[in-house]
């Protein structure tokens, strides 16, 4: 039986959310930990980008899990903005107590982002 | 028929957030704003604190919305960290480009918690 209608198509995203909508959606994945001073380990990663279409702004949510038990690791959540000149500001909360402001510049074309820490707040030390 | 068992409890939470648990959940209600330069205007908002008890930590989401629309507004997220000397820290990532640092007390028996704001970081003025 034929559907009686065409798909349901996501509405379209804000338009300066647009450029970066290549992020949008669940992505996850596994890696390695190494560092000198540690054992390296093993874990899973789990980024999610979504958006409404009325808010020029992406809701950003990260976290990662030991590979072996499951058990949380870091976490991380906030907020992506495009600007109107093409550059984009990220404001992050961090698990371990720490808030950011990252700024940088994105190519859609080449679906790349490039980011800097511009501002850190450390909630043990004030 | 009787249940073949008792039913499932949640995990413990974390020795340093049980007193806080009293916040774990989903709370949602309504309100409305007003300011003299402005229309007033009617709104809904949601509160998640979850927790996993591994990990000292509650993970913080708020947003809300136009009553009228359901179209989003204000949206913010991060963490709550109760300390082992009876403070709490809260590191928060606002949509509007902000990051947040506040510290405070709880009281677990009357429910309260006191934050005050100690660091603002503003992705607009850098």
């Amino acid at each position: 039986m034929e559907a009686a209608g065409p798909p349901t198509q996501p509405p379209a995203p804000h338009p300066l959310v647009a450029p970066l909508s290549f992020l949008l959606g669940k992505w996850r994945g596994e890696g390695e930990g190494t560092f000198p001073s540690i054992v390296p380990f093993r874990y899973g990663e789990e980024i999610l980008f979504s958006h409404h279409p009325s808010k020029p702004v992406i809701s950003y949510t990260q976290r990662t899990w030991k590979a072996a038990s499951g058990d949380p690791m870091h976490a991380e959540s906030g907020y992506w903005r495009p600007r109107p000149d093409g550059s984009v500001e990220v404001v992050i909360a961090q698990s371990t107590g720490l808030t950011e402001v990252q700024t940088g510049s994105y190519d859609s074309e080449k679906k790349t982002v490039t980011l800097q820490s511009e501002l850190i707040g450390n909630a043990a030390k004030r």
